[in-house]
């Protein structure tokens, strides 16, 4: 039974990064016999460029056809001064997880052993660090409506956005966050603005009674601004994490930084049966694009997981994993992450010590 | 010509340390011959129990009639069970803010270098530092109507909020950030999500129009999810940074604890003449209310903040900053900021020591 990939590289390093983790996905796929046809599409500005929109209807039924996703990223300067929002490249982006609806986004914030000097925090403060942030993906803020910006009486603008949640859209998202507690250490702390915000008084409510369903899990609650400092204080205190998208956005971003390589992070976004769209936690990265100095392990980590979420494939996802953390014992780092008495490696030879440790 | 200043002690914590900071005002009242009349008044849980409303009308009038206010902190456990959402303490701290037009808020992140061991970050990112956030205090998302939890037609209930802002609530809140980054390193860092947000696109845009006005100051734009990534990276690359009232919120908190003791920070909120209500940046901390371990020090640096901002009397707010100074040279330390070599100290030590240093 064969199994199809969508490729996306999109927009700044994208690419160059979606060509190591395609031949390390081509290695794992002949070693394991895993069946898979990979297919290439376009989005973001790459797809603009081509097709005057930056997610053409082609990429979409690909991507609908597809058993999963891999993307590089989306964005860029060329495509900012763009007048009309709906043209520009995260306008792709944010197509691709509304239409697909890929609510559940997965984004772990790893240290790894041998980076551990890369982080801006004291080394006891993060060493060993393994925290799950689950976001909501398709909801909220990034999608509610009313939006935009009106004229009023007087003459002067006003802009508005409508944060919003019903009761099934956090129901499906809370369970993502129970089930990945039960899969961990059964914490899950839950990112809320109760106090404030009567969505979120909804959200609470909901956890709180998708929470019984699992006794085993420990839940707590936090407000957003408790948690920024938290996750800056004393991050190992959290396990998984689960919050809306906006909050979402901001915080795993911060618990990302914390782990000081950000090269390093993979992410998951899926819908109810699990099917993903897979790419690393940084983005485009325009200023260093088309240099081959990129760190494409954040995306080579993403074709693991997905291996692991939507493919079932958890040995070829562990081999993956496993050769990442050979090539970092073997003192290779792309510009990102190194540091003095390591060996500095461009793109494509860490994309090749991969294959090879595999 | 004598000055009225509203003291509202509020809950957990706040009566403890409030007490020292009227200490610390009665001395250079006197030494300074400030001609201040002090006055106190109940808000938040306080007032609850006592007039059933955490805004009763007698502390409004004081507030509108005093040329500042001091506040101590509110909220506890004691009132998170109030069903009336209207009844709780947050919603006695939101009414003053708006009711008071108190829209500019000013939280500084200071890093004491007699404190640098504090912070979880290493040394030589936050050594140093010296940020100062301009949050928008009375609209945005905090107050945006239409807001509540509604039942849907399937018989789902569904919460919403709205994330708001006219061009002349972002041109005040603008004027703030701009002027006071004249005052200090003239880099001003504007904080938005205008790649999702409609209403932050309007932000920017008016942002970048007042910026005009003050061609000495550096205005740079960043995304919120970077802003608060950038925060952990590297926060001394940052001046003044200026964002509405949630992500202030958010941002604020995590600035914040990058020194590590968020006891010490001190926040003013400001109307448009420069009337304000001054507090810590820390909460009231119920767990430890009653014990007489608190810092005081951040609402002795709101005092200190108050004789600034609101009632010009710099000498006055000099003597104090440098009389807390003085007291971390001596080693004094609350339990909060307290390591190995410090001598801990009460609530009340450290208050009378401040007094003993002016
Ligand atoms: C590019 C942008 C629209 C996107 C988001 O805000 O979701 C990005 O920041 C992310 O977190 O994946
Ligand atoms: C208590 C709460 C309503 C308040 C806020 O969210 O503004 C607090 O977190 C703050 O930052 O002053």
């Amino acid at each position: 039974m064969s199994k199809n990939i969508l490729v996306l590289p999109g927009d700044g390093i994208g690419p160059e990064i979606v060509t190591e983790a395609v031949k390390v996905l081509n290695t794992v796929n002949e070693k394991f016999n895993l069946g898979l046809t990979l297919e290439n599409g376009l989005v973001g500005g790459a797809a603009y460029d081509v097709h005057g929109t930056p997610l053409p209807e082609e990429t979409m039924s690909k991507a609908r056809a597809a058993d999963a996703i891999l993307l590089g990223a989306v964005g860029g300067p060329k495509w900012d001064a763009l007048e009309d929002r709906e043209l520009r490249p995260e306008k792709g982006l944010l197509g691709l997880r509304s239409g697909l609806e890929l609510f559940g986004n997965l984004r772990p914030a790893i240290l790894y052993p041998q980076l551990a000097d890369a982080s801006s925090l004291k080394p006891e403060v993060v060493s060993g660090l393994d925290i799950l942030i689950v976001r909501e993906l398709t909801g909220g803020i990034y999608f509610g409506k009313p939006r935009g910006i009106r004229v009023l009486e007087n003459g002067e603008r006003e802009g508005y956005n409508t944060y919003v949640y019903n009761e099934s859209e956090i129901r499906r998202i809370a369970r993502v966050a129970f089930e990945s507690a039960m899969k961990r250490n059964k914490k899950l702390c839950s990112v809320d603005k109760a106090n404030v915000l009567e969505v979120t008084v909804l959200w609470r409510e909901i956890l709180i009674e998708v929470g019984k369903e699992y006794p085993e899990v420990e839940l707590s609650h936090m407000y957003v601004d408790n948690a920024a400092m938290q996750l800056v204080r004393a991050p190992k205190q959290f396990d998984v994490m689960v919050t809306g998208n906006m909050f979402g956005d901001i915080l795993s971003d911060a618990a990302a930084m914390l782990t000081g390589s950000i090269g390093m992070l993979p992410s998951a976004s899926l819908d109810k049966d699990n099917k993903g769209m897979y790419e690393p936690c940084h983005g485009s990265a325009p200023d260093i694009a088309g240099q081959g100095i990129a760190n494409p392990l954040a995306t080579i980590l993403s074709a693991a997981m997905m291996l692991r979420y939507s493919l079932n494939e958890v040995a070829a996802a562990d081999a993956i994993e496993a050769a990442v953390s050979k090539v970092l014992d073997q003192g290779l780092r792309t510009g990102d992450i190194w540091s003095a008495g390591m060996e500095k490696v461009s793109t494509e030879q860490m994309g090749e010590a991969v294959v090879a440790a595999l």
